[in-house]
């Protein structure tokens, strides 16, 4: 049977064509008003998109390079942090401040739940000097979101503390206010939500952040934010930039905002609702005890290999995620931001109720997809 | 008069149609076996263009990013190296060993010139200790050719030195074959003359460079070569990589070998040749005393600022580098790496008379032209 691939997997995501027809483009030169024009044009799209007039950063490099940023900018050398460590990125975190020479509190949390308040309260009583909290918004390796908004809080009790917010699959997904939450750094990447292929990396800081420019020790040089900022704020980098996903970026923005950030937060829950509730009814366990609306991980029925079962949803054209390190084979997830639809959904739970008939699972066919329907009716 | 903008920057470089439609394609994920077959093609192909059986790592970042993986891997603090600075990129080998921790003997050069063989014999007398030599191949900033070949003998001269080559305008220009010079450290960068948009730098390593990475004890996470080593070799990245820039180098990559490499500088050397023949012609003075192929650098003539004949020129639509630092308004540079063939040369010649006569410098139109034709004629 002849399919079409469906890309379903938490990043990259789809390219609208509006950014595949920027990518495909004769390249222009960066030193020049027609680029610093739209370098400018991305800066004020990228406000609006955080609300805010602090205009973010922008690096060459894929999501991690910005929080190797948000480590070595904003910290000195032997700073005590705590790290959410609730899966791959919170690991990521952890071992970005070991390599920097922070001094790790590590919250290790079991992978699909998110921290504990209790927990947070007790570790910031046997630590106070804690300078920062690094967390993943939403951790991607579980499909797990963690309140940010109580954290914001919980720093500000400290005497010298940021909260420094991986918003790689949050960003775009949800509204994401940095200044109204109380984030101090935030960063995010090219190809999750903001629908771009990776190679843009993109940093955000407070002004409470900006006070530790100048101060840190740690060396840094390629993602050195003062250099940036100097240049950035006049439509330059300091290193040539990722020029042409700078270009696409500027349209990429534009579908977000001509959507609206309040349509965007809400498409991407009815999705995730959607797909959710079909994944329960066909009788499938999720993977997240506080799931995120950028993707939702299921465990495989029982007795039934996650990998497998993702092989022939690919039959069927659909490429979604599998778990990693302990979760390999155990897991599957399914990514719904940036260009994705309610119809789209509906399409892919149709794929997983083939995929599991198919593997030898018995399902109602349609069950799930009737579900999907239900919640996405309200929404249409 | 309507004229079509030409791109004659060092870096970006026009980008062949090849390229462009690999750009403009449906992203595809990077846990495939569709990309990891696209990757190790990519690092077969970068093996031939490096005449070697070891395959470079890439990153997803401008050339910068490769140059400061080169002083953050191969180094541990307090080692002594010997910087060659001769331009805007000699400093940034000397900044990025300063922020690193390395001590530098900094080898401060008159833009416009290469090192002096006596000066090296004489500083290697004073630091036998030295552990690394840092240079340009090609240094952009000067349009200058540092001979690599004697650094190579030199360095084999001291206890434990590795020369570290930045061959960002170099590669694809020259035939680089780093076993062949005794080069240990090389890196590139995808603007230049591998033809792509810029946000993909590539590092290569000798063997006697790969038993140092184990001893640097120099912080890197987003940059380290052991982490990128361990996947690149099963045709994966330890982060995210940059998917539609290797997809397209794979493209252009076989542009470059299918002209050959021979060939390939054969033309690269015409064309700097025909272009800095014409402009002598013409009557302008040439920047380097070494110049590179890759670009080439001249005076404006007395009394004329260079950025305003730079305007000139992009009326009548070339689009030329003008000078850095204190050579700014004194200089211009005209590129010819990459995707440019002879004609461009003809082309651009014509091109600077017309804009010399309209600014109001007499020149006999014509006689560049004809100076470049002539050389171009006994290679076509």
């Amino acid at each position: 049977m002849k399919v079409k691939e469906r890309l379903f997997t938490p990043g990259p995501v789809p390219l609208p064509p509006e950014v595949i027809k920027a990518l495909g483009q004769q390249i222009i030169h960066h030193r020049t008003p027609e680029f610093t024009k739209a370098f400018m044009e991305v800066r004020e799209k990228l406000k609006r998109l955080l609300k805010t007039e602090r205009a973010p950063v922008m690096f060459a490099s894929s999501g991690t390079g910005s929080m190797e940023a948000a480590v070595t900018n904003f910290f000195r050398r032997g700073d005590r942090v705590l790290v959410i460590n609730a899966g791959k990125f919170g690991q990521r975190w952890r071992d970005l401040a070991k390599t920097f020479e922070l001094k790790v509190v590590d919250y290790e949390i079991e992978w699909g739940k998110t921290y504990d308040r209790e927990r947070i309260l007790e570790i910031i009583g046997e630590f106070p000097d804690i300078k920062g909290i690094l967390v993943q918004h939403s951790e991607t390796s579980t499909t797990t979101l963690h309140d940010v908004n109580y954290l914001a809080e919980v720093c500000k009790k400290l005497d010298d503390c940021i909260l420094v917010v991986d918003g790689i699959t949050s960003i775009g997904v949800y509204e994401v206010y940095p200044e109204e939450i109380g984030i101090d750094v935030l960063v995010t990447g090219s190809q999750k939500a903001l629908m771009l292929p990776p190679g843009l990396s993109i940093l955000w800081f407070s002004e409470k952040a900006e006070e530790r420019l100048e101060k840190s020790d740690i060396g840094k040089y390629y993602f050195s934010v003062l250099s940036e900022v100097k240049k950035q704020e006049k439509g330059q980098t300091a290193y040539t930039p990722a020029i042409n996903l700078i270009l696409a970026l500027n349209e990429s923005l534009n579908l977000i905002l001509e959507e609206g950030l309040p349509q965007l937060a809400r498409r991407h829950e009815v999705m995730a609702k959607a797909t959710r509730e079909a994944l329960k009814e066909i009788g499938l366990k999720l993977l997240s005890e506080s799931p995120a609306n950028s993707a939702t991980g299921a465990y495989a029925p029982a007795g039934i290999d996650a990998d497998e079962f993702r092989k022939v949803l690919l039959k069927l054209g659909f490429r979604v995620a599998g778990g990693q390190d302990h979760l390999k084979g155990k897991i599957f997830r399914i990514a719904h931001m940036g260009y994705f639809d309610v119809m789209d959904i509906v399409q892919v739970i149709a794929g997983v109720e083939f995929a599991l008939e198919k593997i030898g699972y018995t399902v109602e066919i349609g069950k799930g997809v009737r579900k999907a329907q239900e919640i996405v009716l309200e929404y249409i």
